[in-house]
């Protein structure tokens, strides 16, 4: 390991870090940037916008961190639900389990020196193999059951809530009467005292793009037209770029008159027609929803497939498949298409870095010649355009696989994400971890990965030798990915942007946690720290740094700047178990691959039961925990349900249900005759 | 192949098979044999003991084969009920599928001559796996749906039986009171409306043990006791072994009168303690012992674990593991140890027919020198008794699986049966068809397993050089088994010998139908057939002579011979399928293998996507069908509960529930005083 390029890696990105957090220290201050770092606050009112100018402003202060850093648990799930607090916990489990095997390793530092002999350095490794596997499992164990008991208060808490007492019913057959009466009739025959009501989801896909048309209409217009409360000072140097404004405003107010109508027709026609074969089934109690969901409805198993219902505003209505076969088969593809992807991703990569050798370069683009001519120069492109494609080309996954979860036919934005989660992770780990100990040479890892003999044997030698890389990587592209996260670098310059050509509006939208994206990168920092932590110790300050970091940064994005889309009470955490549990047999796996290479025969044969009993364990946590993450119990259920007996709401409650569930598209829209009604529209299409 | 070899061995076994079924057709018309042959018409008198004698008596008549044949399915269901029917199916499916196979193969044989270059006959083959594989899924999904709608229509027309309204709780959490008190208040305040009353499990090993030896003494007690009404001429060469009989009787009748005293002491104190933490809770309704079943009980989803249960006939309750850790570690134990022995179990078969070469014969038995000296004798010894060996070791399976599968926690007959029929069928395939392929070699068997990459070309070559070995098998093992089936060999030398030494008595065990050694050896026949097909066409006609015999001699045994024991309607099917879809691929695999060593590598590719689909096919299936093998939907179970509602004859049926479910260790016993009642436990214990 070159020490001197690791410390310059460090320095320079521990300086890169302390300018970011001062930056943002004084960037978060102005009011004109409240929209990208404070935007809850601003929601909440508790920061207004103040105009006035003072010197405090320009003053970098770390308030914000104590702030974060203080920050109890209770506060911290009331501001980001559940899912933030699982979030949080993965942290808080991560530096734990680093301390923990820091604190070993340097226990073992002052054996080092008299028994100097690699063998018995390497049982010193076999045992903190066995003391760190179990104190993760232990640790692994207590949060499972801390995060299943929350999920559980947090239902015994909870209010009445429409999804608790609702199915999604899919796959319903065809029938001679309508949809709607044949779920009337089938439910009201099965649970006559149970059954409440129903609500039939409608095909909106086109009446959803002619809204997105409509709103984009709507805003374009809404930035013509003059408004007198507002200064136009700032659009003076622009406003030889809207000199026949007036004319625009008519030509697009008449456009968005007939979309509107169009709009209105379209959505009148859905309303009578245009029928999917699903609904969602209202139950009076939460027990008589699950038992519907639990149990096989028709004598087809193929037909009247239940599944519970998401939160109302949780619901991806975009997309209904309906038939059973149809969701069956684009899962098959999804699952295919998500495959071949992740194995598949690195061939157009190295394709187009291989087109970024100067000549390539030159023949491209001739007027670069003279500058390429210049050593230095060409020396940073060559040598830094092709990490720049990659970290582009890996910009793009997140996205990709939230599309492609989102075709595969769940039906909540919740439930999507979840599923991009496990496929990013996956993506991550081949196309990082993997790709990086082989070189980049897929035909290898495939080889390797279909010959389970040589597995130990091949990790062994390829693994070790990146370690150096990996140390870099956690510093450059981790320190990074989280101080970037806090300095939210593409929102800033977007909202810069819209500064520019828009006027400032009190409107906007609210971010949201990109849970898809980030878990996985947190759990990816995880698996590089338990997989490397005996054969490169040096990595846990650095990873632990990185958490440490991650916890102060997140708590405060949750605080200040994301708002919970949903909640899953917790459904986050049986991905982010199975993922340790990977990270521990693979470090596993590759410990015994060491001990073999190293001669040490029976150190590697005594390390086998090891990854047996980790799934073992990994198979009990399934057994103990999970079901809870799938459904609540009957005794839950029945409790809840007791509660409402006595609760005079309630019949204002089943009331309401059935207007819980409206599709956004069928909501009634109206722009052009009064302009300052249509933020509804705008935010409940979001 | 060696032609004349193989016409040798169709020869002898054509003889046999006559030979066997004359004897039988002769055999059954003994009195003194109607145990064996016809139990069943026995106890339902329909076939009263005809002393005296005819001459038609000793004429063979092949009456039974057309009775056997003419057999209506709805005859044989009243019969055999749904498994006999599913087992039977078995036979008839494959019946069609090779003969389609059979019709194909020889309409390609015209085609042979002009196209006498092997190219060309690959091709042939190519598309016989392509139209062989179609037939197939073709037909399993036509089996599978209906042998669903015989399952649904079985239930629909069923009467309301005490399984149906009780489900099986499990791992009961310790409380301070006693267990029948938190069963009733756990489910009382659950389901007040639905739950009717539970029977707690109680532990009764000793009882069951103690039990058995009072049936022992009994026996021998009734035996020995002068009985005027017997014939004793039969018992003149035996009676002076008998000359102490008073003697013997006051002793043991002394032993058993304290034996029933110590069961009785015993069984009053497992009615008082001795609570087991299980329960039969019954319910009023179906559907609410089905919900109670799909949906998680307790909080903790270790405890309160429910499962449906079984036919009061059909529990298996000498065992019953209670707690969740205990089960989930006895069926790990148990898989485990399933596959040791089946990856093991040549090793110490080989081990002992290493030791029966002729210098360790001697030594062991040197009164044999002399005899093994004669070239003809020792070539027999040396050459019979290796395969005599494996012989006896495999009749040991089925009984060890099913012990296995005892002890893995199963609360009845059926799933136990169930579960040692997939152990018995892949110890089969791993023991007869991999062992013979790879001549034993367990160490290239396991090499092979673990390196995917290699199996289709390994396969390629090992298996086809196996197809006269499995000619021949299926002409010797096959036919034999099914004609000494029929002959029920060891049953009649157990009545020989019974009767020999006891008096003719009309108490006997009906004989249950021996699933988990049945249905693998017919499946096994059928994996030989279908991934022979095209390698070695010569395998279907004795394949399909093969189950032309089973169809024939199995309708006759369900007929004359077996009862059954439970009825699972139909659950043996999935595994029966399950076996097919298994074969198919394993064909599949073998062809791309032939088809890349025959540089065929077009056919070789083009061949890769059937198991791929084969894969696909098995997965709609699992999701349109296997639902309907696991429990009832909603909407049946609701129908039923329906029906019932105006039957007055519930509240009997209700009454009558509680008792349903009794440990047979703990009906009140009576031996002494009164010999003529003791009928009853020797049959309930049966």
């Amino acid at each position: 390991m070159i020490v001197s390029a690791l410390l310059t890696s460090v320095g320079i990105n521990t300086a890169l870090c302390v300018l970011f957090l001062t930056l943002y220290s004084v960037l978060r201050k102005q009011p004109s940037n409240y929209e990208v770092y404070l935007p809850r606050l601003l929601v909440e009112g508790i920061s207004k916008r103040r105009s006035h100018f003072n010197l405090e402003r320009l003053i970098p202060s770390p308030g914000w961190v104590a702030k974060a850093w203080n920050l109890s648990e209770e506060e911290l799930y009331s501001l980001a639900g559940l899912d933030g607090l699982v979030f949080m916990r993965i942290i808080t489990f991560s530096v734990k389990i680093f301390t923990f095997a820091g604190i070993l390793m340097v226990l073992t530092l002052p054996i080092a020196p008299w028994m100097c002999s690699l063998y018995q350095m390497l049982w010193v490794h076999f045992c903190a193999v066995y003391v760190v596997t179990g104190f993760i499992c232990f640790l692994l164990f207590y949060e499972y059951k801390h995060i299943s008991s929350r999920r559980i208060s947090y239902f015994y808490s909870s209010k009445p809530q429409p999804h608790q007492f609702t199915v999604l019913v899919n796959s319903i057959p065809a029938s001679s009467g309508s949809i709607s009466d044949s779920v009337d009739s089938f439910f009201k025959e099965l649970y006559p005292s149970s059954y409440l009501s129903h609500v039939v989801v409608r095909r909106t896909n086109k009446i959803q793009s002619l809204l997105n048309d409509a709103n984009n209409m709507y805003k374009r217009v809404a930035q013509l037209r003059p408004d007198p409360t507002k200064r136009k000072i700032r659009h003076g140097a622009l406003s030889r770029l809207f000199g026949k404004r007036s004319n625009h405003i008519e030509r697009y107010e008449k456009k968005l008159e007939e979309i509107e109508e169009n709009l209105r027709l379209k959505q009148s026609e859905a309303s009578l027609a245009g029928e999917a074969r699903a609904a969602f089934v209202f139950f009076r109690t939460r027990f008589a929803a699950e038992a519907t969901f639990h149990l096989q409805q028709s004598v087809n198993p193929t037909q009247w497939i239940t599944e519970l219902a998401p939160e109302p505003r949780d619901v991806y209505w975009p997309f209904f498949s309906e038939s059973f076969i149809r969701r069956w088969i684009s899962k098959l593809v999804v699952v295919l298409v998500s495959i071949v992807f992740t194995i598949l991703f690195l061939v157009p990569v190295v394709f187009v870095q291989g087109l970024t050798n100067l000549s390539q370069l030159k023949a491209l683009l001739p007027f670069l010649t003279s500058l390429l001519t210049i050593k230095f120069v060409s020396q940073i492109i060559t040598g830094y355009l092709p990490s720049l494609i990659l970290q582009l080309f890996l910009l793009l996954v997140p996205p990709a696989m939230e599309f492609l979860s989102t075709i595969q036919g769940y039906i909540s934005h919740s439930d999507i994400e979840r599923s991009a989660t496990t496929k990013v992770l996956w993506f991550t780990i081949w196309n990082v971890f993997f790709a990086t100990a082989f070189s980049g040479s897929i035909l290898s890892m495939m080889s390797t990965i279909l010959d389970p003999k040589v597995i130990p044997g091949t990790l062994a030698v390829v693994v070790p030798a990146q370690a150096s890389f990996f140390i870099t990587y956690v510093v450059t592209s981790g320190w990074t990915s989280v101080s970037s996260e806090l300095f939210r670098i593409i929102p800033y310059i977007l909202n810069l942007i819209t500064r520019l050509f828009t006027t400032p509006d009190d409107e906007f939208e609210l971010p949201y946690m990109p849970y898809h994206k980030d878990i996985p990168r947190v759990l990816f920092f995880g698996l590089l720290g338990i997989t490397y932590f005996f054969q490169a110790p040096l990595i846990l300050p650095f990873v632990l740094a990185y958490f440490c970091l991650a916890y102060v940064i997140y708590r405060n994005q949750f605080m200040n700047v994301y708002v919970p889309r949903y909640e899953t009470a917790g459904k986050f955490w049986p991905t982010v178990h199975n993922s340790m549990i990977f990270s521990l047999v693979l470090m596993q796996i590759i410990a015994v691959g060491i001990f073999a290479l190293k001669k040490l025969s029976m150190a590697s044969t005594m390390t086998l039961p090891l990854p047996v009993l980790t799934l073992l364990f990994n198979e009990y946590c399934r057994k103990r925990f999970l079901p809870i993450f799938v459904g609540y119990s009957a005794e839950s259920l029945i409790k809840k349900d007791r509660e409402d007996l006595n609760d005079p709401t309630m019949a204002e409650f089943y009331n309401n249900l059935i207007n819980a569930y409206k599709d956004p598209a069928l909501v009634p829209v109206q722009y052009s005759s009064n302009t300052d009604s249509l933020s509804s529209p705008l935010i409940s299409s979001a």
